[in-house]
């Protein structure tokens, strides 16, 4: 217990008893993320505005006890986890959506609203809002902010720091400040939007954001395209984005993961299929016309073996099936998921995944990769059960290989999950003494006393 | 003269009779940029790799002495100029281009390549560079990091800042460092790029610089489209942008504007023009064409008087003439200009022109407002005689209104020019002191003895 009594009564005040909690059926809930960790906290609070996560924060930096921001903890690299005990500051109740300008494409949400239904609100108005982490039915902005979230259609449209023009955020000092613009375009001062943005809530808690729209695309195609190799599959998304094509979604699998979701699903694959992408593109309906023809012809002529394309929504719906029935299927080969997001150069993955190949072969554990083949944005997963030490410690050792492998290849150990606590024994390995110095001396900056998220990125 | 004998002597070692420069002539050529001011430095030098600059800086931090970074000179805030004297360390002869990856879309540059030496090597590829500032053909890439420059492309492309992957820089402590990624996706550890981005020299020098590319757009249209007022033109702007069309560039000049311009050359403007917009869309031909329809329905519909559209480059550029020739002919009007660039919500075009409208009649100043109407980026200037003190404190009481009357639309006092010196007594209405609070200290942790390019933003 890091929490002195009088901070538990302070706590208390502040929040009342229903929004204060610190039994350990409600702690309990608060202990976990998306990855496979038990940190337990000693007491969770439900802010409802910034100037109670303002008192909270002025609290934990007078009294040292570490406060945890946290939205729907469907954070992949223990991020939202108390670590160190602590708080855990709940941002879900402050869900609402502010304003959506439709005259500007600029949005005012709190931290809490879901990704999911923001995105259902402004494509209601006809606007879009990009950033589509396969968390989205559940994640909150606030989170995706923090962890700079990205998704599928980050291939054209970039990733949540791209939309992202301003917040407002309380320091662990207690100072609420804003940061950023409301305007399209912005270069007052220090860029504290985007050092916050992707900052993994350790420089201060976001209390609400300012998100630049975009107008809805009128039509969109979604494609399935089998193929031979993953040679062929790599090389096809290559040429489709050097003809000018821009998809919005460019997924691949490989062998591994389409063997591992035909455990669950009929996938309707055809015979010889090695590696499938998954291929969306939008714009007016001629637009998405010409652009699915451009696609069929570099395909095939790059060896496509079988082009499907969904005739209707719920046609679209079973084709991602392919992509959406392999983290599940997962599980089948072990309890545990080592689950990596690697980037390497887009013209690198064939190698990256001959790697992987090896790595299959030299530690005989069941590892598959698939992801966002036009970002060169790798998602990587062994599957092992971590009660057996030797089973872990040959896990610890695959990823130490693969991470050597992605950054002598150009690439970074994380392309949209972050550090948190996952990555921190490898952040060295990408990142310099010196700058490393330079963050730790900004997370001074922001945070005197290490109370905010501690234990995290470095 | 603030450096010391040792300094020259190690500075004289460094880089030798040719690349260190202290002759008034010399001096003189690097004392200003295009803010009318005048700042002498003590020494100029010209380094050729990363080393000197490390060498350089270690020595100013160990010594005392400011140093500042500077490209071409083509800053209208006063960044690169020597307030406090010092060191100009000009980046112009680290200008290779050095790869260009068509497989992956990525460029690798130093810091002193000409950004339209840029555009030209990357569009022969097929590539597409989209940042475009008015100085493009001057100006150099590590500036415009340094500055996150934008210009007329930003309202469908975005600005430098999200073009700019990864940086090489050196610390005012002499430390080479990297940040960022070359890949498209990153987001391990504290986004120190883009904090490096718009940070206007004053954190570190930029040695190396990784660009995203785009593939080139095999097609665009320019229009020029005539008004009978400027309420009428911004609303054909909030519809086109509605309606789903994102142009590639929509410039918009007042009335004021178009008379200054007027006067030096025959625009072809028809009777009743109050305001022109010049627009440009870009994409596969067919794309382009139908864009191009549907402007044309869009701003008959809001009242347009004439539209024209190219049939040639040579007739865009003709075209374009209308924008390109109002800065010229502003100078008619005064010897000075007072030049801001700021930023109002798109929407609050037409009230921020009334307002100048309005400051025009009470201060009696020639004031003329043209820019990018797509971003609500509003190029404001006063012409004056900086001599008559009169005049000079009347367009500091106009600055000083309208700054006011933008932060009181939500807007922001620069889109694109930076704080640097003109802005900087400005800083103050539309950041707060706990923000400033945080930037001073993120500028310590970089520069702890204040050496680089003091007294600037703040």
């Amino acid at each position: 217990m890091t929490l002195k009594r009088g901070a538990v009564s302070a706590l208390k005040k502040i929040y009342g008893k229903n929004r204060f909690k610190s039994e350990l059926e409600d702690l309990t809930c608060y202990a976990f993320d998306a990855v496979n960790g038990r940190y337990l906290p000693d007491a969770v609070v439900f802010p409802e505005c910034p100037d109670e996560i303002a008192q909270t924060l002025a609290l934990a930096s007078e009294m040292g006890f570490p406060v945890v921001p946290r939205g729907s903890g469907t954070g992949t690299t223990g991020g939202s986890v108390a670590v160190e005990g602590g708080v855990v500051l709940v941002t879900t109740q402050m869900n609402r959506i502010l304003t959506i300008d439709t005259d500007n494409f600029i949005a005012e949400v709190e931290p809490g609203v879901i990704t999911g239904d923001f995105h259902h609100a402004v494509e209601k108005l006809g606007l879009f809002y990009p950033p589509d982490p396969s968390s989205a039915g559940v994640s909150t902005l606030g989170g995706n902010v923090a962890e700079c979230a990205g998704g599928p259609r980050a291939v054209k449209y970039g990733v949540t720091r791209d939309y992202v023009l301003g917040v407002e955020a309380v320091t662990p000092l207690g100072e609420i400040i804003r940061t950023g613009v409301k305007t399209a375009k912005g270069v007052v001062g220090y860029d504290l939007t985007r050092l916050l943005v992707g900052s993994e809530g350790t420089l201060a808690v976001i209390t609400r954001i300012w998100l630049r729209l975009l107008p809805l695309p009128s039509s969109s195609a979604t494609m399935k395209v089998s193929f031979g190799s993953m040679e062929e599959a790599a090389a096809a998304v290559t040429r489709i984005i050097a003809s000018g094509i821009l998809p919005r979604c460019v997924e691949y699998m490989d062998e591994a993961s389409l063997e591992c979701a035909m455990t669950i699903a009929d996938l309707g694959l055809p015979k010889g299929c090695r590696s499938v992408l998954l291929i969306e593109v939008d714009g007016t309906q001629s637009e998405v016309e010409r652009s699915v023809e451009g696609v069929e012809d570099l395909v095939v002529a790059a060896g496509a073996i079988k082009v499907e394309r969904a005739e209707s929504e719920a046609e679209a719906k079973r084709l991602w099936m392919v992509r959406k029935k392999v983290s599940p299927a997962l599980y089948r080969f072990g309890p545990d998921k080592v689950n990596e997001d690697i980037v390497v150069p887009r013209s690198a993955i064939p190698e990256m995944v001959k790697k992987i190949e090896s790595l299959k072969r030299e530690y005989g554990l069941p590892m598959v990769s698939f992801g966002h083949a036009g970002d060169g944005n790798i998602h990587f997963n062994v599957m092992i059960d971590k009660k057996d030490a030797a089973q872990k410690l040959r896990a610890e050792a695959v990823v130490e290989e693969l991470f050597t492998h992605t950054l002598a290849l150009g690439g970074t150990l994380s392309g949209e999950h972050g550090v948190g606590i996952t990555k921190r024994p490898y952040i060295g390995k990408e990142i310099g003494e010196a700058e490393l110095s330079l963050m730790r001396g900004i997370k001074k900056v922001f945070d005197p006393k290490g109370i905010l998220n501690p234990s995290k990125i470095f």
